[in-house]
């Protein structure tokens, strides 16, 4: 076998077999495939796609590349979740305890942010103490005893991935449906998920920008699955705008916080409770998702779930008292409002603006050996659709940092303010299943 | 300027501009590029194709990445021509002499065989003492002398070409006409040509397989052409059986001689004289194509052109005695004679095939590193269209090599006999200028 032969009959529309493409993964992953052959053979795949089957086995072959977390141990159907990246995006803070407070188990492996976009096991390094380093025994000891865990990934899953992933990203070959899905599912896979829901955003914040294109990928990703016999649900939501109120580390926390006790913003609420109930529907805890729904929201009002959030930081070292007083988490030194420039309402909030202004306060990284300033981020005060006067404050920066007018100038540009009222924005475009 | 931004564009089908195809060659060229990225461009060339003057930018930055030959110190047009490569191909021995038997001048910088397809340099060099190995001055004192020089290829012409070939061929990416175009003309360019005759071979011992591939390709060299000032002329001729009778380096000289005597074989003298007529009009010697061609016959039949032949012998050192004893030439101790298993009528012969056997005959090479037998060959005793009985010799093997059962099974399959006589084929499919 040869990879030039493979290359070939992808460019040629033909479709691969098993065998070849465990080949190519195989030998890439080694060294014995180069890049240079792989990155043409990725531009093959832009324009001529890959079949279910083919998708399949790729992201079989990426899993079988490194090492699988072993999650036998723990009882139940393991639910798992993947946001495709947005901004204000703390959907896993909601999701893990409530999720966790129907009894289903998570076993969360979460990452760290970079660029415009924030990482879950970041935001719960804001509260003090909080511990996302542990060893298998405990991380499953935890799940099993109180159905929930969140750790930082140490384990060299997917490493095929990795190495390709950092090719594409150097040779325009990215934007690959085939590619992006593989690539996703496989770490959900390699992570030990039994089902996996996963939240595809799209609009100004997420990668894909356009509806069609988060369309396809969902689909496929749900085909993934179904050949992978793991059952997975695919939630387009909205991000035309940041999820919620808050952007940032501790920001982030508070709000999360706020939509556990009944108090959330309704966007943030509406896609938190959606992706809970899909993973409580796929953990076998109720029989639909309308049923769900509904009890989530009566679990979110009886005060388990904040109570679940609260066990959550207790067993991973952080001050549980913090949910009651959220001042013991980080505050940074200065506020800047930013006001509005005239009236009107809202039309649309450039949501990767937004994530890029966090990173400039300190919120995030530009670059892996970043370190991040926790209380850094912005507070969105007015959302789509709402009204301004002109000097309403339609934002708020929070950093420590001395200089911030050009955050403040990208803030003000990343409001676009008309003068009629906009329609009512869809919070959730779509479900695949 | 960055070279990922450049896939994209072309990915995306835009039109790359001529800064940017610069930095592109420049880049690759000093290695600061990495081949990576380059093979992703060059499968997205193959997708997405590159219009006129991405092509002839293309070509330039090729040109200039390495040395230039100047051959201005040679008077009149210097016209070149180039074959794509062919078996039996032994244009290039004959059309030197011819045209520089009208005066128009000559400097033929050519190459050695590898792989099926033999070189004019090695065909040549099976003429005792014959020296392809000469300064730049002696090469161009020769031309103005004599209007004539062959010379091996020493300049580190198109090193960008070089680097960018040995990439597409491990990845799939050699069959782009733009690529394809480009590093023929960008060599073409490079050796100081003013005028070009392309001969572009079609069938099954050439690289285009298909007519329509071909005109393509031919289209594309002549604007390339156009675009960079310099007048060209593609001929497509037929490769569907070996050019002539003869395969082989002493073999094809022999043939060359016939030609230039008069006694050539048909579609040989037909393709060496239509090739060899655009040289001469587009060198200033006649007024059209029509003129050349029958002044050119006259010519040969006057024993002017094979005159030019031992000429060009004597002045490169070989014994100019050959052309009337070709007995002189290096003989094969093996002579072997295929014969046929059915009556019947040839229809195709496998050129590409034949190429192959003389090469395991020892006529070629494998790997560069590999020497020539000059004497090894194949003699086409049936060519298509001719009538065989059973047990008619179709072929001859002529080697020094004890086993050559293997090649003898080869030239069996490359004749493909058939009940019906074929119709007559075409030697010259279509002209592009």
């Amino acid at each position: 076998m040869r990879m030039i032969d493979i290359i070939q009959k992808k460019k040629n529309g033909e479709t691969l077999s098993t065998k070849e493409i465990n080949f190519m993964i195989e030998g890439y992953t080694k060294g014995e495939i180069p890049d240079y052959q792989m990155s043409a053979f990725s531009m093959a795949v832009y324009f001529k796609g890959m079949n279910k089957q083919e998708i399949a086995d790729l992201t079989m072959a990426m899993v079988n590349s490194g090492e699988k977390i072993d999650l036998s141990a723990i009882k139940g159907i393991k639910v798992d979740k993947h946001s495709t990246g947005g901004v204000g995006d703390k959907i896993s803070l909601i999701v893990v305890p409530l999720v966790a407070s129907v009894g289903i188990p998570v076993a969360k492996l979460s990452g760290r942010g970079l660029g415009h976009t924030g990482g879950t096991i970041d935001k719960l390094e804001s509260i003090e103490g909080f511990n996302i380093e542990m060893g298998t025994k405990e991380f499953i000891d935890n799940v099993n005893k109180y159905k929930m865990a969140i750790a930082g990934q140490t384990a060299n899953l997917t490493p095929a991935d990795k190495k390709l992933y950092a090719l594409r990203d150097v040779t325009s070959t990215v934007d690959s449906i085939p590619l992006i899905a593989s690539s996703i599912m496989s770490k959900k896979i390699a992570s030990g998920a039994d089902a996996i829901v996963l939240d595809v955003k799209v609009g100004s914040g997420a990668f894909m920008k356009n509806l069609d294109e988060a369309r396809e990928l969902a689909k496929t990703m749900v085909e993934i699955g179904k050949s992978l016999n793991k059952r997975t649900v695919a939630v387009i939501s909205n991000m035309n705008q940041p999820l919620g109120y808050e952007v940032g580390n501790a920001n982030e926390v508070k709000e999360a916080i706020k939509v556990l006790s009944g108090e959330g913003a309704e966007d943030e609420t509406v896609v938190a409770l959606t992706i809970a109930s899909y993973m409580t529907v796929l953990g076998g805890a109720f029989e639909d998702f309308n049923i769900a729904y509904k009890e989530l929201e009566k679990i979110i009002k009886s005060g388990k779930a904040i109570d679940k959030l609260k066990e959550l930081i207790r067993i991973q070292g952080g001050n549980p008292d913090v949910i009651s007083n959220t001042d013991m988490l980080p505050k940074a030194k200065y506020h800047i409002e930013v006001k509005a420039l005239k009236n009107g309402y809202v039309e649309a909030i450039n949501a990767e603006q937004i994530g890029i202004i966090a990173m400039l306060l300190g919120a995030g990284r530009k670059t892996k050996k970043d370190k991040i300033d926790y209380s850094a981020g912005v507070t969105i005060v007015k959302k789509v659709g709402d009204e301004v006067k002109l000097n309403d404050t339609i934002c708020i920066l929070h950093t420590n940092k001395e200089s911030y007018n050009e955050a403040k100038k990208l803030a003000l540009e990343a409001f676009k303010i008309s003068k009629n009222k906009p329609e009512k924005i869809e919070y959730i475009y779509d479900v695949f299943q």
